[in-house]
């Protein structure tokens, strides 16, 4: 492998005409070749012009089609595994397996989206029949079914280079939906990104798709990435990263002469509540378990555990002495870049100096981008109402809050702002006494789990990785499992059709096989 | 029936403490007694105060509770449909026929989401067992349904006094996904909203329902209105009205510190498109349906076709002339009040002094508030690109666009913006011949007619009343039709929950009976 440091822009490779950045190793510091230039206003509308002009041709490609090139683009990924398991670990610091990991699951996801193709059901195809006898008016032959959106904007993550990046969720969500991609790479992981967009074009050219269909992009937030959420071609985006950077998205493409959709999953701190009957029986494991989600990955996920709620009292203290210890014990790990880094000394520096915050696992300032896990304590009254406290903390640290009743409880759980997940460790006895904690988490976060621990996001048919602002730009979608795809999708009504012009899937004939409702009744 | 003139917050009738104001007969140009006060910015977060209060307790209902709620406003509004049918036309200048039929339109629409609700499956159950033994990490179990949003703000329309309005479809979607719901009445038919409330109120009473869940007020736009959409307790809002108000809706809704969605429904020129094959066979008979079509209810429906698009020969000629003779002979029509009625006037004023447009049927200028059907011609390159030509021109008139090429055709086509509906006449031989131009609609629009008309939406499983901005806010959505309960819902999963905890549509037993995706293979 090679990398050029190329743009991608449909079936060319496109030098861009900014100025250039290479990756940087965060273990080392050292800079990694080549050069990655970043793409003029110019280029970027050209991708997006290209995006437009493809998408009448790929909304109407079959869906066999449409499924052989999200199938072509995973065994494309799969036949670079090597490259990325070479690449990833420099630009990211993440070790080898956990990039091949990674890798998996991103040809996995592509493969699954090219069954939920495949099988059609998706479009939700509803058929209502005529009724020309109906009194006073005759009824109409009214069907409908769900159709992609247009072009959409994708930009990577930093912390899932492969899985939340160029072929990740959002993209294999939008493709599958019927919606051409312009992404905008991470600076963090440019040669994994360009591998991984090397892959994507390669299978659109074997698949015959159109030009355009697909473009990867190299440039910064406040203008290549501007540019593509102004575009008017540019229907929807999707976006993984900080709360400030989903924000801004969000705020340019409502001020837009047509407001577009933004899908910004922007982080949260991920509730733990552990009750008294499982703190009783298990609080020693759960320590265990429970550091060992928090340093996951240094820290770096969506889902990492950054608050854990329990009851002030003796089980709890032991509880809290076995994670302090845990969390003392996990050495330090490199996280992504400085950037990231920097923000996490800041932010633990500035939990530190709080006054109501106890450090249990003081974190030691370490060199470059090694970030030492901690753990800190305050009490859920100077907790409640304490804004500095509820931001995310990104990285191997968490604050345990302890609370000095169950009314005191509801009232912490109450005041939550919306998160991706909120975890409860319980007994059967422990849930059914705490039922109004969870009537309450149910209205907070996009996914509950009971016993278990919010990192690792299963990637299958009822995942929800969302949850109310700020966790996400939009609680009422998932970026995470199959249902990703209706964020690129709007119902349309044919009615008074011939069979012969409507689309397969609503027609009565039903040649694909695909579920229907008809007059009301859902066949599959 | 003796209307009070008070606004219902909860279970109370309440003084609005603002400004009084009273209804007026359009046709007569007298008031109406009562006076009607605004509320205060208090009182109307009073009312939020209480739907944020009700909401833990009506989102937890049965949903047999819920549709039996739905069920008792259907049929207190039926119960209703006298006073209604008297107080209705005075306020609205609509005929007694129409307000009797936009009833039953309600309460069947309210019996409608009863049936959704209590067949349960739009929650859209989905069920991931776990696989314990899967390699190299276990599978969890996962589910996820969908969940009502919050409480929702809905706005009444002035010109479906019922159907878009207290207890219109914005309101039954919302009560159906579970969630209670504050209307802003519309000043132009107020009496119709109070015994509307009241229905609503009642309804509540019987079903046991806490205090809070549906309330209503009088108040402006830009007060009451505007506190609404900015309190932090409303989760989503609904509209229907014009561009300006649905845009200065979703511009507040975008600058909360926690955006919200705004579905609002802002009308649309409805392109008509007929084709040459169906002009020469039956060019007359569509002359005179399409002129039904236009001057419908005064031309105040959102789906009012304001734009005919034909081929520049001989055959269109002959239409032209025949519907030009039809909206001459259609008597002026009461529109629903002087603001409406002053903007169709200034709007055909424009038309008439636009040098590319010729007037076929010039309106007369008339007392009061009454309209004069029109009809307007412009050529294809003229219209094309000119703004001022495609702006919605809400009353009895239409415009006829004529092409002098199929190209001209093709690039007027994609020149649309979004729109709810846009028509086809044509024979099978014209469709196939245009199957570009239909490929082009299906990008601009949310319905889609063949040898139709876009007015009358029928409630029904398939109907899409939505489409691209501008005629909405958000064209993923339908205000019309079942499917208009997604824009209150939103997706939550439950991982590793007892059967015990997990609501009943998500429990192995499936107690209720709903349509449930098990790994990932659909059950009805």
């Amino acid at each position: 492998m090679t990398l050029q440091g190329h743009s991608i822009i449909g079936n060319s490779a496109v030098v861009g005409t900014g100025k250039a950045g290479r990756a940087m190793n965060p273990a080392t510091g050292e800079t990694l070749s080549p050069d990655y230039h970043e793409v003029s206003e110019a280029q970027a509308n050209e991708a997006v012009a290209m995006a437009a002009a493809a998408f009448p041709i790929y909304r109407k490609c079959s869906i066999a089609k449409r499924a052989a090139f999200l199938r072509s683009i995973a065994d494309q990924i799969e036949a670079r595994g090597d490259d990325l398991a070479a690449r990833g670990p420099l630009e990211t610091g993440l070790p080898e397996g956990r990039i091949r990991m990674e890798t998996g699951r991103t040809y996995g996801q592509l493969r699954l989206f090219a069954s939920v193709v495949e099988d059609g059901s998706w479009v939700d195809a509803r058929i209502d029949h005529a009724d020309p006898d109906r009194q006073p008016i005759p009824k109409p032959d009214v069907r409908s079914m769900l159709q992609g959106l247009g072009p959409v904007a994708v930009f990577c993550a930093s912390n899932f280079p492969l899985a939340f990046s160029v072929a990740g969720g959002d993209t294999a969500s939008a493709l599958a939906a019927g919606c051409p991609v312009v992404v905008k790479a991470h600076h963090s992981h440019p040669g994994v990104a360009e591998i991984v967009g090397q892959a994507v074009q390669a299978a659109a050219q074997l698949c015959g798709l159109p030009d355009g269909i697909f473009s990867l992009l190299y440039g910064g937030g406040r203008t290549t990435g501007a540019a593509l959420v102004q575009h008017p071609s540019i229907k929807a985006v999707g976006f993984t990263g900080s709360l400030a950077g989903g924000r801004a998205l969000m705020d340019l493409a409502a001020a837009r002469p047509e407001p577009i959709p933004v899908y910004a999953e922007m982080g949260s701190l991920n509730p733990v509540f552990i009750l008294p009957e499982a703190m009783a029986e298990r609080g020693q494991a759960i320590a265990e378990s429970l550091s060992g989600s928090v340093t996951l990955g240094v820290g770096q996920f969506c889902t990492s555990p950054g608050l854990v709620v329990a009851a002030d009292d003796d089980q709890t203290a032991q509880f809290t002495t076995a994670l302090a210890g845990k969390q003392q014990e996990a050495a330090p790990g490199v996280m992504l870049n400085s950037g990231i880094h920097d923000a996490y000394e800041s932010s633990v520096t500035q939990l530190q100096e709080h006054q109501a915050v106890t450090a249990l696992a003081a974190p030691v300032q370490q060199e470059g981008c090694l970030a030492d896990p901690a753990l800190f304590e305050v009490a859920a009254r100077d907790f409640i109402g304490d804004s500095a406290l509820s931001s995310e903390d990104f990285g191997p640290s968490t604050t345990i809050v302890k609370h000095g009743s169950k009314a005191e409880l509801l009232e912490l759980a109450k005041n939550l702002e919306g998160h991706l997940t909120a975890t409860i460790h319980g007994t059967e006895a422990d849930l059914e006494a705490n039922r109004n904690l969870i009537d309450v988490l149910e209205t907070k976060v996009g996914r509950l789990i009971v016993n278990g621990y919010p990192t690792g996001v299963e990637v299958c048919q009822a995942m929800v990785h969302g949850g109310p602002y700020p966790a996400t730009a939009d609680g009422r979608s998932t970026s995470v499992g199959t249902q990703a795809i209706y964020r690129f999708a709007r119902p349309l009504a044919y009615q008074g059709f011939p069979q012969s012009q409507l689309p397969p899937e609503l027609q009565d004939a039903n040649p694909l096989g695909v579920a229907q409702m008809i007059d009301g009744n859902r066949h599959v």
